[in-house]
């Protein structure tokens, strides 16, 4: 009974996130379905990450078994993607992996990127990929609010209401934020993400860009591991699932 | 009689190019038709450069005349904006200029992009947006290529069949050809250039980038001015209109 890693990359716009849901289109769903069409099999598709509605992703990595042990990994790459091929969604790549293999559990690190396009005018080009601001933001002042997450903390404070994980505690090995032209980039690294994390972090940032919350308050917010006192949730549509390692 | 310059940003993907056409999708008829649901008038665009089909443009130029003088450069932007709505086009400024000004005729260089993606699996996040190569191409041989293109020469190798210009004389200013990770981005500026020639000359460089043709028979060709002797059109999804100065 093989497993298969498969690296994915997808433009979420459409879908109602990773996570299959009755009658509403998914990004596993479709994979499922690809699957099954092309083996006859009916395996579930496991990620190293459930992106929500809207989000994006250059290289996700999934784990499924096969009972069949017939097809190469080239072969599952093509039988996929052909099924895919009126998807917003492809098959970078397919590998045989041990059987101890899995997306989610043997990930050591993820990467995220959150693309800000700040300019008076919203973008056709980038429609859905970025998140449309319109004042100018102050890099330097997010960039010292973001030091301020580095390393093992509670985040509670940027945590879901519907969090399923078992602990707040997570340890931010990186945020960087970077502009190019009228884009800015925030890519942020670590061992793995509570819900909405990466979205509530962006959206307090952007306070602190637009001045609208001191480096006190937000520090204070984050000690005191009160979501009500950090910044909304940055919309889905700028957010990138960047890659995994393992 | 006031004139209006407009900077204008397309996604090309679902448009028959800039130039009106009887009953097909063109960008210059959305505009003309936006222009006229607020003004009530019917005022012709002129653009800096008509781009093909699928071609795309970060800040295209174009500029128009209105009989009425009743409208600010905001109120224009902001009502055609409304009108294209639906459509994927966004005036990006509106300013009011000499009637001296032509989109055209008074540009003193233009910028084109060209991006192409080089790895085995095609794009869906950018699908309509770059040109899709799966073989290594060698970029350092595309940019000895490129170098003797340089300065003021008869383009007629790179010209279209039904290109209009008077002249094939052309005087290319810059091309600077960048890797970064799977894509390769062929920056190139000139006053003007022939028809298809961004294209025509991105499809040779794929020739020499591929080692299908060596720069010795570029450099023949180039000076033959035989269209013939050179590679075929690039495919337009990979083409940006930059910017023009003026």
């Amino acid at each position: 009974m093989p497993r298969y890693k498969l690296t994915i990359e997808y433009d979420g716009t459409k879908y109602y996130g990773w996570q299959r849901q009755d009658s509403l289109p998914t990004i596993s769903q479709s994979i499922e379905i690809a699957i099954n069409k092309f083996s006859g099999e009916n395996p579930e598709t496991f990620a190293s990450g459930r992106t929500d509605a809207g989000v994006h992703a250059f290289a996700q990595v999934a784990h499924f078994d096969l009972i069949s042990d017939k097809f190469s990994d080239f072969q599952i790459t093509k039988a996929i993607n052909f099924y895919l091929k009126n998807e917003d969604i492809i098959i970078l790549s397919c590998e045989e992996v041990p059987i101890e293999f899995n997306a989610r559990f043997s990930a050591i690190k993820r990467y995220y990127q959150y693309q800000i396009l700040q300019r008076s005018s919203p973008s056709v080009i980038d429609k859905n990929r970025v998140w449309h601001i319109r004042k100018e933001l102050d890099i330097s002042l997010m960039q010292k609010a973001a030091d301020l997450l580095i390393g093992k903390h509670d985040f509670s404070s940027f945590r879901a209401a519907e969090c399923q994980a078992k602990s707040p505690i997570k340890t931010i090995e990186s945020i960087h934020i970077d502009k190019k032209d009228d884009k800015i980039i925030i890519g942020i690294s670590a061992r793995s993400f509570l819900h909405h994390m990466v979205r509530n972090i962006v959206g307090t940032l952007k306070l602190i860009g637009h001045k609208e919350m001191t480096l006190e308050k937000f520090q204070e917010g984050f000690v005191a591991k009160n979501r009500e006192l950090m910044g909304p949730t940055a919309p889905a549509c700028g957010l990138y699932f960047m890659k995994v390692d393992y």
